[in-house]
């Protein structure tokens, strides 16, 4: 017996004989003796639309109403499969986020779970009643439904398995697991059978988008087992987990990309104390993510300053740094969107030196030309040129033996 | 200044350009200095297809499951409408039932108001701003959505503005008025200016859907003054008040139409005490409701018994009195869905007399046989074929004097 959260996505409820598809699952869990919850997205699509009609009317709307508006969404899923799972004979209620409550901070649209108190979820699944919690909703401290965020569902679930305490939160979604990286780019990627939260948290941060971040880094906090397994297919998904759970730790777990970042250089920048402030403040304050830095001393006195920002920050950081131009005193900027950033990630990186002399070669023996270096525990990224994604994400996967056989 | 309730149904808030449309007849009101709170039904067609979602999952789905889809159509619109407010300058904010709180019982699906606390609203009415309420629902002593069934947002209205002591609750609908009869059937039908209550409740009983039943009764129970006007046109509408405020009293104020009703007679009972309850107990248990009843004495010691039903009851109530037969004893049994129940209504008709007469005497002149004949202290009601209905109510109206002039 064990005590598990069941989250379905928007696409495993898009329509009716889905929803009676989850059903059927849900009831296998509990016909195999398991206390179980499901938390829920509302049907694909219908998000959209919601959020539409509130865009429509106003593009700058009370974000407390588009809350009022959004939640209904969730709302109307938790009642059918309520309703479902009663049908083929399995005790259910229907949970709103009011009503558990999941306790939220007041920023509307983008809440953070402060506290759920799952006393009352686990009375009922200790009588073998199925609570269906709606995901992405929250109660805020005005007494009205507050909305996590895009992707809010996966971290309501985390959030309850960690409230119930639960054995395993099970995130049935559209992938059956994580890979060691994107099986559109290398075919012979393979799924992992597990994977630590740490690894996890990285791989999000460069565009494996199986988990949203949040939900991984409060798993984490709260050390909660994650599976990730498909919602169409019977078969076992990967574990998020701790990372003394994994037995065989390979040195790198996955390879990750990001096409989403563009590279800013600043050309003969002076070379004094606290110019990193006066070139990182200006760019923070104006909300521009910076992620991989790196600085080389020229020979006169000056600087050269390389950063990328989100691509669709790239804009708006020109504009901040032209403005602060004056106090900064570069000489000129270049802006490149065409970037890609290529990361290998893996816990055993942190015991075995040379890890990353394997990406450099592997890299230079298909003459690709790397521009940024960074590095953290876990983790060693460099930035290419875009077109050269697919190359170096296929090489670096052969090389660090990660290809399945045959 | 006054304090007015609006109350919008379905079709005045189907798309945001109607919703817009509302949002405006709103500012109109506020602007010309009065209080005023909103209650609005879902978006038209909203409902359905929720419901759809529940019967086809289950017919008999789980009732409590349900007002927690259902519910969700209300939610939509109060948060689009309080954005369309605000976006116009209308300080708004939306309320579902729960957050007012609009206490029910907890009959999911067909719930009553018990008690709603209209302090904060006033509050906030006091302050300027909109509150924009969900019609249709509440919130169970369980803690859950409940709704007050169909046509249960006229119900919230009117039981807002008791709650918030409103001057006025306005009824936004299709129709501009209560008319005299179907403008359908007798073009020179007039808008009255005013009805009482108990005219209302009569008209709204025997066909005239203006307003749902149930809320008039509230509305003379609670002394609430409701105007029923049109959502798309300008203009004054009828005003359901307390007899006292009406001025100019007529001795038929309508003449209202049925054709829901089935006629079943049973011939040859034994005249013998307790044989009504014989016949109308059984029905009763089964959830049968009987309308008209007429008991002829027969010269042999038998009698023969008239009374209506619903014409959706009628097969019902032919299995149940079968099987009641040998108690009964009734020699045969004829029912005749062909029928049509022709009722005028006027509180005039309580001081004088001899106004039913001119009822049978138009009636007869256009050779109209009446099968039934049953009255009330405001209602003379007849039960004639079903081919007659719209020659009936013409002829009804003529000699009333209700036809228009011109």
């Amino acid at each position: 017996m064990a005590r598990i959260v069941m989250k379905f996505g928007g696409t495993s409820v898009a329509d009716l004989d889905r929803i009676r598809n989850v059903a059927n699952r849900v009831k296998r869990e509990v016909d195999a003796g398991n206390e179980v919850a499901v938390v829920v997205s509302a049907m694909s699509g219908a998000t959209n639309q919601l959020v539409k009609w509130c865009t429509d009317l106003s593009p700058l709307h009370d974000a407390r109403e588009y809350d009022t508006v959004v939640a209904t969404g969730e709302q109307v899923t938790i009642g059918l499969l309520a309703i479902a799972l009663q049908t083929i004979g399995v005790d259910a209620r229907s949970w709103q986020g009011w009503q558990v409550p999941i306790k939220t901070d007041n920023a509307h649209g983008k809440a953070r779970v402060e506290e759920i108190d799952g006393t009352l979820l686990i009375e009922r699944m200790k009588t073998g009643q199925v609570p269906v919690v709606a995901g992405f909703q929250g109660i805020g401290s005005d007494n009205r439904v507050t909305t996590l965020g895009r992707g809010g569902s996966d971290l309501s679930a985390v959030a309850i398995a960690a409230a119930v305490k639960a054995d395993r939160c099970d995130i049935y979604t559209d992938v059956d697991g994580v890979y060691t990286t994107d099986p559109r780019i290398v075919p012979k990627a393979r799924k992992l059978p597990a994977v630590a939260y740490e690894e996890m948290l990285e791989l999000a941060s460069v565009g494996a988008k199986v988990l949203q971040t949040r939900s991984v880094e409060l798993a984490m906090k709260q050390r909660v087992r994650v599976q990730v397994l498909s919602s169409f297919e019977d078969k076992p998904g990967s574990m998020v987990v701790d990372e003394d759970e994994i037995v065989e730790q390979p040195l790198v777990t996955g390879v990750a990309y990001s096409r989403d970042e563009a590279k800013v250089t600043l050309r003969r920048v002076p070379d004094k104390p606290g110019i990193a402030a006066q070139v990182f403040v200006p760019l923070s304050e104006a909300n521009v993510n910076v992620d991989m830095i790196v600085q080389n001393l020229g020979a006169d006195g000056t600087t050269d300053m390389t950063f990328t920002v989100g691509k669709t920050d790239l804009p708006r950081a020109k504009e901040v740094l032209e403005k602060a131009r004056p106090v900064i005193q570069f000489e000129s900027m270049i802006t490149d969107p065409e970037v890609a950033k290529i990361s290998i990630v893996g816990i055993g990186m942190r015991s075995h030196a040379g890890v990353a002399a394997t990406m450099f070669k592997a890299l230079s023996e298909k003459g690709i030309n790397i521009q940024v270096i960074s590095t953290s525990e876990i983790k060693t990224s460099v930035l290419v040129g875009l077109e050269y994604t697919e190359l170096a994400v296929r090489a670096l996967h052969t090389a660090y033996g990660l290809d399945a056989e045959g």
